[in-house]
């Protein structure tokens, strides 16, 4: 039972959140449409990755016959899910045009997830190729599968692949959830705007950032921490940054980038190069380089305990 | 079926567990109340999201007419819900009492709650201001709404401006289970005892760590990896860490830090200063100052593969 | 309702997808037997940390009249759950060979989990050592619940020590993943093939990795971000990496390492030697060393805004 | 593990279970759309209820001052749901025409619905007398509350005033279901076709049946078991049942019938009139009349034990 | 997307629905109190039976060692929702009282439902010699186990005997709601004011009434659709029935009532007696009386089909 | 928390209601061996209404084309499900001996699942007469589709046919399960051993009791509250009744039975016979009867108003 003060000040504070007039209100949407759901893109995330790999998540057990009744049912209820999520998503970034008709979107939306499924087989076939350099370059991987159900680079790989895909079929905000999701469970933030080769291996992955305008070549390997940044990006007359312009590193083929490595800028890690951990990169790296932190200071004579 | 010797090492098991004269039980609960609950401290969270940013969370599609109607509800369950767990928090810090009189928490508990809903308008004006300085400051933000939807530093900075109303009505524990879970789900750690300025953003964000009594200015920007930490601390006579002492930086405002910068105790980072990743700071930094990690070795002739 | 040109696309997608003959179905598993289960591990993991911190988690309100009950109930349920999951997990492991008789590996697995359960006090005795040097060495931190209820370092440990109990027995799979569902969780990836001593404190711990060869003394402190791990390693004739090599750093009593810090290799830091943040260390560190990144560069005059 | 032959019986019945050609596939909907939700119906039920009986359902602490946020947000999620069900209800009825443009029935469905909540306050009117009537007539009720919470009776009562005001809004199908889920749960089954009067009683209620075309005066009151059906009904030249025809009792005001009465036909229940337990009337009963059975037998001295 | 109508008219729903001042809401509890829940009784109910009959419900395997952790688990935390509810049922039943001070019943809940859990042994005895006479006395039941699980005559008399426990000890409200449950799930309504003696069966069971005012012996035997009802009722000067006043059947030792049967009044079918199907009784039955229905009349030459 | 004396009652009972020794135990499961699962037969019933009506039940649209995927998806999880199920009946029914090796049923469960899968079809084909004499016999139903979705006569008559058909494949207790689920939402009571022809029409249903050893022709139709019931049975030498008995009516084509009437013993109701409602027969109907209750009294004169 709340007493009469409490009653009064939650009525006021009732009033003052919900009072559409006030300025912290312009972000809300107005439109009384469908929002996109997180919960509906979770289970979305679940079933493509089902999809991918049958037989490692839910509880079917997968054989030769059952397979394309799986692969099926899954298919079918992902396509309603995702086609759903896509024309809201194409809903909410018209939304500041009052005369929006989202209705109208759903058969665009439509079309747009019947492309991604045709291209999800070349997916897999990317992410198998992600598995099996994962596997070759970590002595403490047992087997395929042991990458499949528990490595989190391969998580973060998948939601970018999936996510990737749809904005190059110009799905608005939906790819950047994906990922997001992704990054929330790992700790790795792909922007889906990345291109990224095959073969590509995150070991242990927390912290990873690849930035939006990166160029990443095949058979790359990142260790946990690294950045792909941006180091400064230009404003426009109103001092907003320009959208979209590269910013970002380009990472040839075969680097290997050591733990919490910072690059930024719009340089060139030339192929075959080995960046050390720790190091803070801006500027362009040669083919077959080999970049290390500077020596360290042995203080043990200056104090005691602590720093 | 468990066969004779499982049953009787089970049986031992649960006789050595369940032991409450053992040394390992110092630890466990023995007033026999309610504990808080991690789940309803979820929900509670859930709910103040929705609250501050109608329509993107939950299902509802939000209008001028029916937004009151939600907010309503919303604002009277969560009213119920975290005065519980106020009162159990305040419980739970009592315990070492025997004669703690818990039922009395519950009425301080609930004019502790109505104090934060009086306050949380103010909390949402401030997170507007953190949405805007981020959209302001990534060119790969297309919207407000994706912000809102996604962003993990926005997240983390709503669970922490909460936490920290919270702490400053000496709400105890609840408050750091809060920041704690928006640890866990976006790899950004900042303890509710921090003061941050308005206008406040968090780029990508996974690995930083801001410490309990970090003072934080107004348009400050992290990058992921940052830590604004402590270096040592006193001890009393016992050698137990004093607690509670300033021990963490001062960020002025303006100071934009990059990537994986560890900046330790209780020094100023002077306003509009800019520290570049991977640093290593224990020393204050005067203001519009420029910090760069020292130049890399280029160790590329000297072995061959790896490092 | 779906046009025609979608249908089929969807029908071309489930038979490219369901394919068993095809290149990318080699890693999906063929033998039509149950697989391990996520979302058991997950209610493992969680009954586990019920029953070795009884009280803080689930909604029962522990004396010391009703906990054997709870801690009856729950070590059977356990029981059952997790020697399924190991013979799942042996049953995975088996899967290359045609002839497996999974149904074999029951009793197997149940003697394994009445094992485990055996030493489950002794890990209760290594956490709670975890949780006083945790609460004796973080001025923040105010009470032993605190910890248990919201510390990442406390919960990738609990789920380590676990997972290596399990590993010591032989079971393949299962540690990993739930070393695995602590690191998404709190950003700490702790190889379960590590060996860490007693009192051991992780703080803040995001983005901490721990490699399989480790040997980690007692009294060890670790802050967020910190890299114990392997340099390179060698191949065989195949040039695949060569496993169980020891590659990774020994950290002998009393270490504290501080934020950021990469250390690789089969070095030792010695005994209570202090290692810096942001540091890239691949070589020995003798006792009682204190190692500090070299000193920054002051860039102020240099150039104006950005980096 | 199924064996191989187990395999070709599942294969075999899959196709035959799926074979569209067969004739045991004429009642499946063949147009793809969307069809009514059990699950959804079901909670629009409880969502009227809630409303209608605020306090009584869900977890919600009923004031004068938080009810209208609670019914704003039950109505503005009813309607929604409410609305797309009836939508696919018309569909539904419209399939057998291939050219059936579903979409359109979405408007039609929103007013449908409006009409539908302006007519809810007369509903709870009507629940309001029933309840009163019910209270009045049963010496083991002991509070309005009691007969809101647990008589059948009025649980019947309401989803059948639901389901009556929608056929009135000649909405298809969702009646129907509407009225068998109140079956389902009470053994009341009321066609929502019937017409009944105000003050209405049911007590106990298991096994009433009353059909489409009743007309049931005010302040009636039915016990278990009671049939008001119908005798027989003419078809038409292809031995069809014509639909429609009135062919059930009409009960006037102020009448009692006791338990297990069956009265079939479209015959009259003069007003005032009671009718005893287990009786067969298939004509006429004069207003103020007073119905028994025949006397039973004695059969007592004939013989043994049983019948 | 509402239009402007529909929205307005659901705006004069919600006012018209949530006006305290309307006549209609006289029903609706003013307290502001937590009313009682039906979820909470639907868990208690289910946590007795297993409790009652462990090993048939819940997923647990039963053992002779981990039976009391079981139990205890179960009776511990139904001992706290089954006092919670009782609180709010005595809360409920004190609402018309303004002055109702809730708290102080949470003691009296407690010592209450103490009481019950005493006697839940002998609740047990008694539900065994219901298993068995209904073993004894039905030729299709092949097991104890089968009664156990899906006989619908032993859950009624299940939920009955607990709410006659909780009626004896004064408890409000909370026993009718739980017989009301049962009365759903079965079809058989017994009011927990009724006494039963021991041994007591009733097959198939549907439509079966038990008033409240009954006194049944021991080893008696109902058939689906038996009322045990009452005639009429005195009212009092305000023409509202008096409660309380024994208006319902007495069933003497050993009594056999055949389907459909209604007995009504005050009388007492004396023991050993038979009563057949579908007779209608309002007077006494001496001991050892056979009683039948008058003898069926052939209608076969009068008119065609139908009736 | 409980006092000290609600802490002792509480763990008597607890001793007490887990008292294996005790007499109350005898019924008790003593085997250790997972039981039947009422939520996993649940399940089934779902699965196997889905599979027989596809498109009525769970959210999918179903389409020519995506069909074979649900079917098959849903017969793949059922048959584990199922196959499971059977195994623990066929255990359970054995338990009596200390031997009984229930590994070894799960490979004749699997048999026998796959046996009743074979004959799946023609249970369909069966349903779909029955739905189609519902559908020709009550003016009410507009549609196939109407009593696929809400009459409980079809879901009844499902459930009793899945039943019968693993009845005949001698799987133990599971088949009255199934058909006491139904009886539960239904108020049906149909015995899985009774024989039912095509073409089987129950209207309205509650109360219907169709007895073990009934034998029904093809195209009956039974009102609500009509009993086949057994009039008495011969027990053996130790007052046992004799199992497995022919003691229920034979009921032959075309016979209609109105609603109450209870038909008890091993008597054959003719061919074309139509039964009055209310009447108890106990004795042969000849072919072609029309049997009707006694003419009822008119009291109208006696005495005032009740009865």
């Amino acid at each position: 039972m709340k007493n009469e003060e409490t009653t009064k000040i939650l009525a006021d504070a009732v009033r003052a959140l919900s009072d559409f007039s006030s300025e912290t209100m312009v972000y809300a949407p107005k439109h009384g449409r469908s929002m996109p759901s997180i919960d509906a893109l979770h289970e979305i995330s679940e079933n493509l990755r089902s999809i991918i790999f049958p037989g490692y998540f839910g509880k079917s057990r997968i054989t030769a016959q059952n397979l394309p009744y799986y692969i099926g049912v899954n298919i079918d209820r992902t396509f309603h899910l995702l086609s759903e999520q896509i024309a809201r998503g194409i809903c909410f970034a018209q939304l500041e045009s009052e005369n929006a008709n989202c209705e109208l979107n759903e058969i665009t939306a439509q079309k747009i997830t019947a492309q991604f499924f045709k291209h999800l087989p070349t997916i897999r076939e990317l992410l198998i190729s992600d598995v099996k350099s994962t596997y070759n370059g970590d002595p403490a991987a047992n087997s395929y599968g042991a990458i499949i159900y528990s490595y989190p680079g391969l998580k973060a790989t998948t939601n970018y692949r999936i996510a990737n895909a749809l904005l190059r079929l110009n799905v608005p905000l939906i790819p950047r959830i994906l990922t997001e999701m992704a990054h929330s469970e790992t700790g790795i933030d792909i922007n889906p705007g990345a291109e990224i080769g095959h073969s590509f291996t995150m070991d242990h992955g927390t912290g990873i950032v690849i930035g939006e305008t990166c160029i990443i070549g095949n058979n790359v390997k990142l260790y946990q921490g690294v950045t792909l940044g941006a180091k400064s990006f230009p404003c426009d007359k109103n001092g907003n940054p320009i959208k979209g312009i590269p910013r970002h590193p380009i990472v040839e083929n075969n680097v290997v980038i050591y733990a919490q490595a910072t690059i930024l800028g719009r340089i060139t890690i030339g192929k075959n190069s080995v960046i050390g951990g720790n190091v803070w990169v801006t500027k362009n790296v040669a083919p077959d380089s080999k970049i290390l932190q500077s020596a360290v200071r042995d203080m043990s004579f200056e104090n005691g305990a602590g720093i």
